[in-house]
């Protein structure tokens, strides 16, 4: 059938809408799924691109396909949380297989061109994976910080861990971001939603 | 604050999560809502971009901006079922203003471009528009076509209506997404998915 791969690949995609992340939606009547905050990074990709440190190094339509494609892993590899250092072992390992598989579902260029976009992210060395990295690990932090952070309260998640695994990563791309990081960061901990 | 606007722009989108739309998941499991399938058509248009008719005057990235932020409206708007005539009138008007009041939160030359995609979206004249419209008509069609399309058949969808709204919308963009429509569009029929 025409387009027999590219069908089988974006029904495959769809288990994405299944795979639930820690954190709450800003109502915190549930958990949001890696589907939704997928399309949320996209979406604030664009809006804090202005404000990039490598601006004119930044190619946008990059950033936003990495974005789109970067958690898909996820169907097969689980969500990890970012604060889990026992889950974190060996997720390269299992996420690249999944990459592998799920991207190979194409089987022609534009899997193998996803297929490096996942690994450049991963690297978080170009400028494209700097921001984007970026944009990425400030979305759940900013939910957060916009409610009662019970994905940080359940589990006891320290400011320390916050500062080095969000904070760097946002204020390497950006100064703005840092500005509004260190912000929302001074309240979490004065409010106790994130312990000392 | 800095990037205050930026800030609730992002959190207002947030509830994007909780609009549904009247097709299911793949695994039928629930409706889906309009913050999945906006990242999945944001990676369907990746996949379809080079089948596209005019690929040579679509820029991919205006596409990608556009599927992401056009079905923002609909956090004030709601969802609007295409193939409900009655429902379909004045939703232009309810849409408009409610993209006036969502992207003006952005306050910027940013909130005015979103602004712009939209209407071109809406108006679907551009190669962009074009492109763009064929990928979003086409993702619902193609869960119906997987699984037992409960949207159609709780609403007793004619299949001359999704020809002439889905399918003529693909056409016009594609020629291997006009193929793939015909083929899945004459299975539907047969095993009376879609009421003829």
């Amino acid at each position: 059938m025409t387009l027999e791969n590219e069908l089988q690949f974006i029904l495959a995609m769809d288990a994405l809408k299944n795979v639930d992340r820690r954190n709450f939606n800003l109502d915190e009547s549930r958990r949001e799924n890696t589907a939704e905050h997928s399309w949320q990074i996209v979406v604030l990709a664009q809006i804090l691109y202005p404000y990039a440190k490598q601006k004119e190094s930044i190619d946008l339509l990059r950033v936003l396909r990495m974005l789109s494609i970067h958690d898909i892993v996820e169907i097969k590899a689980g969500d990890t949380f970012l604060f889990d250092s026992k889950a974190m072992v060996g997720k390269y390992e299992r996420e690249l297989e999944a990459a592998k598989a799920l991207f190979g579902i194409l089987n022609n260029d534009l899997g193998n061109e996803f297929l490096e976009l996942w690994k450049e992210f991963e690297a978080e060395e170009t400028p494209d994976a700097v921001f984007a990295c970026a944009v990425d690990r400030i979305m759940p932090f900013l939910l957060n910080s916009a409610t009662s952070a019970k994905s940080w309260t359940e589990a006891n998640v320290k400011g320390q861990m916050v500062e080095e695994i969000v904070g760097t990563a946002v204020k390497r791309a950006s100064e703005e971001m840092g500005v509004l990081f260190d912000s929302l960061f001074e309240e979490s901990l004065k409010s106790g939603k994130l312990a000392l």
